[in-house]
């Protein structure tokens, strides 16, 4: 497999870029970020020490991934969304705030974007919480709890509105059944959320 | 006339750009892009191939101008706009997803900004939808649905709230007709929407 | 102190740098901008002429200080804030927005964030406001008047939803007196708004 290719203005200070991964124009990645396989990096990113990235993942123009934040295989990070990683951030030179800032623990909070999630541009993800697996969250979202797997979130702050297909597009139902009209699979709705059904997982 | 102008740290790709436009620094424009004349595109914006621009654009800094977006003449495009061509995306690595990623008519939608048009800083467009002749979106505005022309439009999802002059002021009413009390131009409100009146035509 | 530490891709043209001040990658500061001392400025952020920085400001990753807005000393600006500062923008090509655009005083309106202030991450401010002294914008949120000092505002359009103490965590309130349970700074609320006790200020 190619070695990750960097574009001539990138500044790539992390060694740990798998193999097949892209990163463009006037990227900054920084010593301590993990990014793996085949992943497409847009310009003017950012992406902080401490930020983990799996394989397969493609981040859009202007993404600033801070330390915390996790990303899951094959998720999508649309233009510019928003992760952040203190609920109630100071600058570090305000006095007041010097003793909560001084300690890690006190602040930084983690976020977690599952498999194969989609996040619209522009989404805001407060810090501290989970992006289910497939889920898709609006453009301009402002998410501020949990994501279900399968959910479709819009709105500030950002409610379920639907379901999407591991492929993306909207889920029909018949009760607690759902299918794609597009890919075929089938969805079953249960205690544990949306998931495939035995005969969608068949296919 | 003059030529464009490239600022050094810029990187620009295209050939086809207007004389006497400027492009600021840290942008990058793709091969394909199409810019016209007079144009000043700011700082660490990108223009992707197959995006278009008229003449006279203001395209403010951090912009992202995609694939399928299409900008008329003499547009304001205020900081940070959140353009968007897929309404449903996934990671192109993720496998139940290539099918519909393989072929763009599955998901490139396209955008239309008018002539004249202003969005504000950060507004977010869903992708498909054209923004009117002389409309103001609000900083911060979700737009989901088309512009009128001359509409002011804020909020999340965006609603009309007023209507603006061409110069970019909101116009008072009385009944159906409208006017700038600024410019002095005049508007009517008719099965068409609102748009200059014979009296304002004539100025 | 250290002078002002640059990073080799930004590109400073302003003389007017604090000592101590740290202005990191892909960053553009224009003639004419006034950044004070201690300031961490982030990638991708561009300062114009005309914007005055306090001391020991802290600015995230890819903001844009515009002409007209000044930052009091050890506030925050988290990622990507969005500054505006004309309410009625156009395209100065377009020839009915020209007489207005000819004059700064038709349209430049001025926005001041206070002392030991914090904005979220995708903040949206309106041009004209003042942002009070150690007052809390939630990330996303879209500011359109003034928010008091030490004020919680979140939402579109955002509201006041609470209190912070100096060191930036939520007051807990009996009657009229509240209290920081993390650092013990007692406040009470009066006519003037939420200020430190007579008790507060003698620690």
């Amino acid at each position: 497999m190619a070695a990750a290719y960097i574009h001539p203005s990138a500044l790539v200070e992390s060694d740990a870029v798998g193999p097949g991964t892209r990163i463009w124009a006037f990227t900054h990645v920084l010593p301590g970020a993990v990014i793996g396989r085949d992943c497409n990096i847009g310009d003017h990113c950012f992406v902080e020490g401490g930020a983990r990235l799996g394989d397969g993942v493609v981040v859009k123009n202007g993404n600033m991934i801070w330390e915390g934040v996790e990303i899951g295989d094959a998720a999508f990070i649309g233009p510019h969304v928003f992760f952040t990683n203190d609920l109630f951030p100071r600058s570090k030179r305000l006095p007041e705030a010097a003793a909560r800032a001084a300690k890690k623990e006190n602040w930084l909070v983690r976020t977690r974007v599952q498999h194969g999630a989609s996040l619209g541009a522009g989404a805001v993800i407060l810090g501290g919480v989970s992006i289910g697996e497939y889920s898709l969250v609006a453009a301009g979202a402002v998410v501020t709890k949990d994501v279900p797997a399968h959910a479709l979130v819009m709105g500030a702050p950002a409610r379920v509105r639907g379901w999407v297909c591991r492929c993306g597009l909207r889920l029909k139902w018949r009760g607690q059944r759902g299918a794609c009209h597009a890919c075929g699979l089938r969805y079953r709705r249960g205690s544990r959320g949306v998931e495939l059904s035995a005969a969608g997982r068949g296919r």
